[in-house]
C-alpha cells in the first residue's frame, strides 16, 4: 500500500497522520474475516524542499518501535521516503499512489496571488492589510479566489496522474462559512488580528509601512461550495464526502461552563491568548520571517498575544475557524 | 525506471552517480532504433538517518535544471525521494527497483568487527592500531572478515527481496590484492597511517592511551576472491562482472613523468599529501569524532598531512589501492 502525507511538516506532528492511518488499516485487517496479514506500507513524506527532513527522519527509528508496539510486538512493515517539492507539480510516477493524505497544507497557496505579488497593486489595494478583509476591494478579493482556483485545480490535476483508479484522497485546510468572503459572517480574524500587531509596529517606526503594505500572506480558505465546483471542474475524482467543520483557533479546547464567572473568563482568555499565539507563531512565523526579517518576530508575538487575550476577552465566544474535510475517489 | 543510490552521502558528490545513469539511460533511448522516449525515472537516495537529507534536497532544483540542459532543454521527468536507513536491512518493497548503485559505501560495516567492539579484547588484541594490520592476529584478521561476511549476506539477501528479476546492481567499494589479508601485497596504509597520528598524539598526553586501544574502525577491504564466494553462497544473483581497479589515494591523479627530477618529486608530495589527507578528512572525520571528539580533529589531520608527506616522499610509487567493480544480476 503507497501512501503520501503531502505538507508533512516537521517536528512532532510530522508522521501522525502516517502513524493514525498505519494503526487504521491494522485494526481494520484484524476485524476482517480470516484476518489477512496487514499490507506492506511504503509511505512518502512530502513537504517543500526547505523542510527538515533531517529532522524527520531522526524520528523514524522511535516511530518504527511504536508501530511494532502497537500491532503487539508484531514488526511493521513500512517503508518510509521524503519526498521534496510542491504539491502543485508532479511529485510521483503515474498511477503509483493508493492513498494520498494532506492536513493544514492546502490553504497554502503556491505564491502570492497574481496581481498583488506587484508592489505599487499591492500597496493601493491592500494597504494596511496582509489577507483579503471584509473592507478589500473586489479586485484583491478575486485576485485570491483565482490563485486558489489555479493552485487547486492543478493540485487535482496531478494527483489525478499519480492516484490508481478507484483509490482515495482525503485533505484538510482551512476554510470559510459562506459563498461571500466579504459576508460578516466570516471573519479572517487571525490575519486581522496579525495585521493589527504589524500595523501597531509600524506606527512606533518599527517596521516601515512601506514593506507592511506590498505585503499579502499565500494563504486561502474558500468555502465548500468552491472547493466542490473545482473538484467538478477538474473531473478526474468523485466528490465521497465535504464538511466543514467548525475548530477552535487552538485546535480544540473551549471554555469549559465552570469557568464561567468574569475571573475565571479573563484568566482562561489570558491563557488561551498564549496558546493561540504560540500556535499560529509555529505555523506561520518561518513564512513571516522571510519578508519581515527574524528580529520583529518576538516583538510581533508578543503584540499579538496581548490583541489576543484583549480579543477573547470581549469576545470570549467568537474564536472557531472553519476546516474542510475533503474526501475523494479517483475515477 | 526505479533506481535507488545506496549512501549517497551528501554534499556535490550526492546526485552525481544518479545524473550519470539518467544520462546514459536517456543517451541509450536517443541511439536506438525508433528512438524510444526515454522512460521516467524514480529515484531513491539512500542514506544513514544522520545524512545530511537538507542538504541534498537544497540542490535539487539545480540538479533538475541540469538534466534538462543534458536532454537539450526537453525536460526530464524523475522524482526523486530520500531514503534513510541502513542497507544492511530493508530499504523498499519486494520486488521494486530496476537498478541499484551503491559507490564506496560497502566498505562500511555496520558496526565494529563482533568481539572487537569488547574494549578488553580490542586493547589485548588490536593494541595502537585501529584496524587489521600486517602484525594483527588472527583473532582480528577473522573478527573482520566476519563481520564483512555476515554483512555482505545480510546485504544481498535484503537486495534480493527488492531487485526485480533479471535487473542489475552496481557496486563499488575498497577491496585488497590479495586472498591473505596479512600478505605484504596489501598494505592498509590509510589506517595505518592516521593509527600512527594517533600513536603520535598519545605519546604527547593529548589523548588516552587506553581510549585509542579500545577503537577499531567499522570498515573492511574484501578481495576480489571473498566477494564473488559471498555472491555464489547466497545465489540470489548471477555475479556478471567481477574486477579490480587500482586506485591512487586521492582519487585518479598520478605523478606524471615531466615532475620525475628529486625537487619536483618533492614538491608534488608534499601537494599530494595535503590533498589525500583533506580526501580522507572528507571521508572518516565524522566517524572518528564521534569516538574522540571534534576537538582533536584538526590536529590528527594536521600531523596526517605531515606522515602522508613523508610517506610519498619516500615511496613515491607507494599510493594506490584497490577498488572493487560487482556487477550483479537477480536470477
Amino acid at each position: 500500500m503507497v501512501i503520501a502525507d503531502l505538507g508533512c511538516s516537521s517536528g512532532p506532528t510530522a508522521l501522525g497522520a502516517v502513524s493514525e492511518i498505519i494503526n487504521m488499516v491494522n485494526a481494520k485487517c484484524r476485524k476482517m474475516e480470516g484476518h489477512p496479514s496487514s499490507p506492506k506500507f511504503m509511505v512518502f513524506l512530502n513537504d517543500l524542499p526547505g523542510n527538515d527532513f533531517n529532522g524527520v527522519f531522526g524520528s523514524l527509528s522511535n516511530f518504527q518501535k511504536k508501530l511494532t508496539e502497537e500491532k503487539g510486538g508484531e514488526s511493521c512493515s513500512c517503508f518510509i521516503a521524503g519526498l521534496p517539492g510542491s504539491f502543485y507539480g508532479r511529485l510521483l510516477p503515474n498511477k503509483s499512489l493508493h492513498f494520498v493524505h494532506s492536513s493544514s497544507s492546502l490553504h497554502w497557496l503556491s505564491q502570492v496571488p497574481a496581481g498583488l505579488d506587484d508592489k505599487d497593486n499591492a500597496k493601493m489595494l491592500n494597504k494596511g492589510k496582509i489577507y483579503m478583509s471584509m473592507t478589500s476591494p473586489n479586485e484583491v478579493i478575486n485576485a485570491y479566489k483565482l490563485q486558489f482556483r489555479k493552485d487547486f485545480l492543478l493540485f487535482l490535476k496531478c494527483r489525478a496522474e499519480e492516484v490508481i483508479s478507484g483509490r482515495r484522497m482525503v485533505l484538510t485546510f482551512m476554510g470559510r462559512r459562506s459563498n461571500d468572503p466579504t459576508s460578516s459572517e466570516d471573519n479572517f480574524y487571525p490575519w486581522e488580528l496579525i495585521a493589527k500587531s504589524f500595523n501597531s509596529m509600524v506606527s512606533e517606526g518599527l517596521i516601515e509601512e512601506d514593506k507592511l503594505d506590498c505585503f499579502n500572506v499565500p494563504y486561502y480558505a474558500p468555502c465548500l461550495e468552491e472547493v466542490k465546483q473545482l473538484v467538478k471542474e477538474e473531473s478526474s475524482f468523485f466528490g465521497h464526502r465535504f464538511e466543514a467543520v467548525e475548530v477552535e483557533w487552538d485546535g480544540d479546547v473551549k471554555l469549559s461552563n465552570n469557568q464561567s464567572d468574569e475571573h475565571s473568563l479573563c484568566k482562561a482568555a489570558l491563557a488561551k491568548g498564549e496558546r493561540v499565539a504560540k500556535i499560529h507563531r509555529a505555523v506561520v512565523e518561518s513564512m513571516l520571517e522571510r519578508y519581515f526579517g527574524k528580529i520583529v518576530m518576538d516583538d510581533l508575538f508578543q503584540r499579538y498575544t496581548k490583541i489576543l487575550e484583549d480579543h477573547f476577552t470581549n469576545n470570549p465566544n467568537n474564536s472557531t475557524m472553519i476546516s474542510l474535510v475533503v474526501s475523494l475517489i479517483r475515477n
